[in-house]
């Protein structure tokens, strides 16, 4: 074993998403007739923005013709798609992002769980409890000390500064997995402390097209002076559905303190070889006057999902945060049940799958994650079931 | 700078293809009605296949109804894919691989880029020299110890074994850069070795579907007993012109001596959200039997400018290397020219634009690397140009 990568052997035997696929999969071949409706995986169930599909279309088209065909692409992004990200998510907020400070990739998670190469082993990370599980698994494969910072119902899941110097900060807004979110001022905290104790924020803001509240920043950037210390990740997963198509982007500005938009550049440019053409059409097409109509329809309907879910949960007696800025709801456990007791009580019983919350950290225990990336029919009917097995 | 992987800093500025693009750029500022063909980088110009194509449209199809969408997919691929490469890459070959020791991926780049990431920072690494800069570059940032094995035209561009122990060998047959091979004997020295030394291969199999000679291995599962010490990089890029739609595939078997499998399914699930599915439903067409004769086609094509080139290019009293089982020429500069001076001179003098060997690595000093995926008439064009110049 000596060839391995020790820091492997610290980790928890399987992610936890692989872990409730296999709970869920044993419970099917039991009980191969049982109707089983997810809430739990965040994954989207509504199709593609029609205006996606003629940019799929079209882009396939290109690809079957030697005059429009498209090889290697740049390894940071089509210049098409970064100048349609600046301006649609940054200068229209009124937010000064270059192009050559975006860098496209298949995903946020891939982004997040890479991005911690750029750092010295030696950095000390913090992240809050509970968190994505991606932050600390990618830090503990590099074998760096992980500071977490609790988010409970009593400080309002607003982590608390730590105590001790750390190098790097992970936040997440709005949250996964408490659907909760950080006003201005409150990030505003993180980005004075970040810039006086020379650490970075890693800034997670996968969520930010589920926002309806005015004072809640969509960007860090948002926020006077985070260009000096904070690195953004977005994706188009959730925005527009493209789980399954992969796209999403990092933004590196170029006024941090350390050299991190050149070091991403090189790591990309080394171990990445460019978003697919396809996928870079397709998000292109979201920021059209059409695909911004449609993809804010098809947040509007989990967010009406997320409303039912707060109203019924609530009347049925359990307490619940998140699902007003976020498409999830952070639902605490009834008795004293921890949460994997409540996910088998609401397998077996409701056959109703959710999240249990201390996958997401030892702070999570006694809570389940509740998405609202359902359809209406199946939400409404997986209520109903949790209320008549209560 | 105490927060940065300094790792990094032990790299050279730029990534190869980045500093020949940027050559490249300047170049045609300066010169903008220069006609400049590129049989540099190993980018292919022919458009998919039909049958690719159509995988395409029907993929976006089931992705615009919710009752076809897919979202995320199997972190290591989906069946259908995983299980049409055990079928048509392997099992027809006679080799017995299981589809769960197959993970696909968005590109071999990727998979040779971050599989090293399972190892410990102690491993020592060889490669030979010449060599896909990757491997190098990879290895670097993770600060490991690299071993180099001259391939000169002296030693017919066929490694000796490493004169110390190393735990990891980095193999690339057909060769990028200089198109050679290894026949099966050759490559069984090398499986023989690892066994005994307890290393392991990282076998680069990108090229495979270029191999036109009978005794050479498409895969190094050929070998007995391969299975114990390799792992098998696979690309659909060269295979089916996938330079922009992204998909690979590596292959991991339980049978190492080392658990790789578990370690790389943790890693991918940690830091992957699977290959887009309609990379994945664009990559099992090219299994069916209208695919398979498609890209057959394209590759002769390809091959058919490797032949002019090695005979036009012997012609004019260059001696060429490769292109016989790749899509790769090796050629010597003419008098003593360092690669990059041949480099500006082609690029100058005949608008070509090719890959300075010493690019690669020392070894690849006064040689430029030659591609054979340009169209006839433009790797026609250029041959006439090369020779009037000269």
């Amino acid at each position: 074993m000596a060839l391995i990568n020790e820091n492997f052997l610290k980790l928890s035997e399987s992610y936890l998403f692989t872990e409730i696929a296999r709970k869920v999969n044993a419970y099917k071949e039991e009980h191969p007739k049982a109707d089983i409706i997810s809430l739990g995986i965040g994954d989207v169930t509504q199709p593609l923005a029609p205006a996606v599909i003629e940019a799929l279309y079209k882009a396939t088209d290109e690809m079957a013709v030697a005059a429009t065909f498209r090889g290697y692409g740049p390894e940071r992004g089509y210049d098409f798609l970064r100048e349609a990200i600046v301006e649609n998510d940054f200068r229209a907020r009124d937010i000064d992002i270059e192009a050559d400070e975006v860098f496209v990739s298949d995903g946020a998670k891939s982004d997040t769980g890479n991005f911690q190469e750029l750092l010295s082993a030696n950095c000390v990370v913090s992240v809050t409890d509970p968190v994505y599980p991606v932050y600390i698994d990618a830090n503990t494969m590099a074998g760096r000390e992980i500071v977490k910072l609790p988010c409970t119902a009593e400080n309002g899941f607003v982590p608390e500064l730590p105590r001790k110097h750390v190098d790097v900060i992970y936040l997440c807004y709005p949250n996964n997995p408490t659907g909760t979110t950080l006003t201005k001022e409150q990030l505003k905290v993180w980005v004075d402390y970040a810039i006086c104790e020379n650490a970075l924020i890693f800034y997670d803001a996968a969520y930010e097209a589920y926002i309806q509240s005015e004072d809640v920043p969509h960007s860090i950037y948002e926020i006077p002076d985070a260009k000096q210390c904070a690195v953004e990740f977005h994706s188009y997963s959730k925005t527009a559905g493209f789980t399954g198509i992969r796209c999403g982007y990092t933004v590196v500005p170029k006024a941090l303190k350390v050299p991190l938009n050149k070091l991403w550049n090189r790591r990309q440019s080394t171990k990445f070889n460019g978003t697919s053409y396809l996928a870079q059409r397709a998000a292109e097409a979201i920021y059209t006057p059409e695909g911004k109509t449609q993809i804010k329809a098809t947040i509007a309907y989990y967010m009406e999902n997320a409303r039912m879910m707060r109203d019924a949960l609530t009347g049925m007696g359990f307490k619940v945060y998140g699902g007003i800025d976020a498409p999830y709801l952070w639902t605490q456990t009834p008795g004293n049940m921890t949460s994997w007791e409540f996910f088998d009580w609401m397998l077996h019983s409701a056959h109703v799958v959710c999240t249990p919350g201390v996958g997401f950290g030892a702070q999570g225990e006694g809570f389940v994650r509740l998405t609202a990336f359902g359809t209406h029919e199946n939400t409404e009917k997986a209520l109903r079931r949790i209320e008549s097995k209560l």
